[in-house]
């Protein structure tokens, strides 16, 4: 008796090998459960045809769909195409159609396909084909014992355009039923902190509910679900009250979109002065479509030389104060504010390491201004996660504070 | 019969909810083949009495070890351990020495053990122990019909501790064999044109030796390997030659870091004034430790008033030609040359889309321009990604440009 749940299988031997690390099944099982399929299980196999014999005849009885990546590329290590088509019993033919859309692909691109790319024109003879919007490989669904197969390629953009404009939507008109899952995302309160007040105030709601924490340098994100939605929702609303201004928002966005969300609606404009984290705020803002009404420009005033170029940046002050200083990022933000004429002057100067640590100020030491209206809001980070982390968890931050101040939080 | 292989079983809700990627799989697999045993088989299950036993009983018969993660937690939807020591035919203990060792934990962070962390210290009778140094929850090995199952937490620092100071060194002193892996990292040249050309020169090379490609907007990464080392070495070397220009890296690094060391090197600075990748080039190269010998100042000149404020770039050119344009680019490549004294001058501008596309210039259009010396180099991309995928792709092609350019090989 099927089932409306899924598998994955993703061929791919850098998967094995573990230089990929297995986006795709997360992928696929988030937007798969938000249709109303849950994932039992994913399979990693490498790209031979006795393993992928193997797994396709290992499908749960029960599992109604199964979602398979990886193998339709143009180059010879790739033959999951010939062994899934024959594993359906059906073969392989060459479609002049689909030739035509490869050759359009390339022409747009002022190129010619390689004989590689002609074998892609060779496709399943009765299987329905996707299309790919952004590559040459033709996904694939076939249909066996009341089974529904897909197949598409492992490149994680081909493949999740494939999801979202063909394979979902049909999928979402098929189920009705819908776990409900809600939740909160949180910047600025540590889990324990966190997960001991949401306790304090709600010892006994785990019951109905399952709730989750998922720390990462984006904040906490709280997760709900049950199947009961009322309760569901009632619980998604209390702890929203509870936890306050530390929540940025519901439904999963990032906190530079968030940031550019608020300052749209109140038409306000943002310039940037980084030196720790060296363009990640800006290449975060500018992340968001739209970004172009609210962000005009921002500079990564790395060397001190730099940070003397923006106006009323005195060297004297980086000289007595050090480049690391309450000073420096007031004076940055003003700059910043000044020479774009933009609402908002967001300065950001740390020690993103490994080295530049001193016992004063630490690797991880990192000051944030933001200069709106007449009032300059400052707050200090120190913890150091290694220099990669350090940028992006001080530029979060430094976002998080332009959060607070529109918000009317932070006077 | 077995053989030296491994299966790697995750266990997980929140890895089959898509909510945590599987990181876990590819860095035990990764460990693993450097200590010459090839991961066959990943396969995630729910923290089920079902699926655990499911899974145990299909593991494949040929397989030597497995590693199983996850479900050895304090808290109550952590049944893994249960039903595993039954399934080996072994019976929960409560060991004394154990608890001890989960108390002196506690005590090292000022805290007591809960309840349910009391419950970590039954353990089974019969199976060897792995001491965690990182939290409570130990380890376990059990033997069966010549089999080796490790279980270990699913916390990732605590598996990954594990694995290096007991798992691994012992057995790498197991296996003797050990298969040589070799990389070389490309850019520029599409998949089947790089196959297409090694398969014209190299045509029957592949019964020695297994080479896969492996692409991202990183550009491609060839991996070769097999046991017998001096023919990969050979293949290697001949590859190399073979792909000469395109080559960047035979280390996996990524292009900031190769144009930070040639930049350093050559005692060269940069400069970048970065439309459309809104801060990504400087944000990858300040991700590299020491960058700043090499990078002193950038621009993120988002709208056309900030290009303007760059020295010699004439508000004339834009209006004529636009801002994603040669002339443009070119313009900002020796304007932000001049402002920041630099050696070179980098300059991107494109529509990284959604919207903002013409027919003349669709979404995807990028110019990019290098300033070295009294040389001006540039090139345009046209591929539509998505827009975050566009500013990636553009600032590794932005620093590709500077790599080859300082390489000589763009005159």
């Amino acid at each position: 008796m099927l089932n409306l749940s899924a598998e994955v299988i993703n061929i791919g031997d850098e998967l094995l090998a573990g230089h990929t690390v297995n986006g795709n099944a997360a992928w696929i099982s988030r937007r798969l459960r938000s249709a109303g399929i849950p994932v039992t299980r994913h399979l990693v196999i490498p790209d031979e045809k006795e393993a992928i014999v193997r797994a396709l005849g290992n499908v749960h009885k029960e599992t109604k769909y199964v979602f398979i990546t990886g193998g339709l590329g143009p180059t010879g290590d790739d033959r999951t195409k010939a062994v899934i088509t024959s594993w359906f019993g059906d073969r392989l033919v060459f479609m002049p159609e689909v030739y035509e859309k490869i050759r359009d692909f390339f022409r747009a691109r002022g190129r010619t396909p390689s004989p590689a790319n002609r074998e892609q024109a060779w496709q399943p003879e009765h299987a329905e084909l996707i299309p790919n919007a952004r590559g040459t490989a033709s996904g694939m669904i076939f249909r066996k014992a009341g089974k529904h197969y897909y197949v598409m390629p492992g490149v994680p953009y081909e493949m999740q355009t494939m999801m979202s404009e063909y394979i979902l939507p049909r999928l979402q008109r098929t189920t009705g039923i819908r776990d409900l899952e809600l939740q909160i995302n949180t910047f600025g309160i540590p889990e324990s902190e966190l997960s001991d007040n949401i306790l304090k105030h709600y010892p006994g709601i785990e019951k109905d509910i399952i709730l989750g924490f998922y720390p990462s340098l984006r904040g906490i994100t709280l997760r709900l679900h049950g199947t009961e939605k009322a309760p569901v929702r009632d619980y998604h609303g209390k702890l929203q009250e509870l936890l306050g201004d530390a929540v940025y928002s519901l439904e999963g966005e990032s906190m530079a979109s968030c940031v550019v969300k608020v300052c749209r609606e109140q038409h306000l404009t943002l310039a940037t002065a980084e030196s720790c984290t060296g363009g990640r705020i800006a290449d975060m803002i500018t992340d968001i479509p739209g970004a172009s009404h609210v962000f005009r420009e921002g500079y990564v005033v790395y060397s001190n030389e730099a940070k003397g170029r923006l106006p009323g940046v005195d060297p004297a002050v980086i000289r007595e104060h050090g480049a690391v200083s309450r000073e420096c990022v007031e004076a940055l933000a003003r700059g910043v504010r000044e020479i774009s004429a933009a609402d908002i002057g967001v300065a950001v100067s740390g020690i993103a390491g490994p080295s530049g640590g001193s016992p004063e100020k630490p690797v991880g030491t990192v000051w944030i201004a933001v200069w709106y209206g007449e009032q300059m809001h400052t707050r200090q980070l120190s913890y150091d996660r290694g220099r990669r982390n350090n940028k992006e968890y001080a530029a979060n931050s430094a976002l998080n504070e332009v959060r607070l101040v529109l918000h009317g939080s932070r006077r």
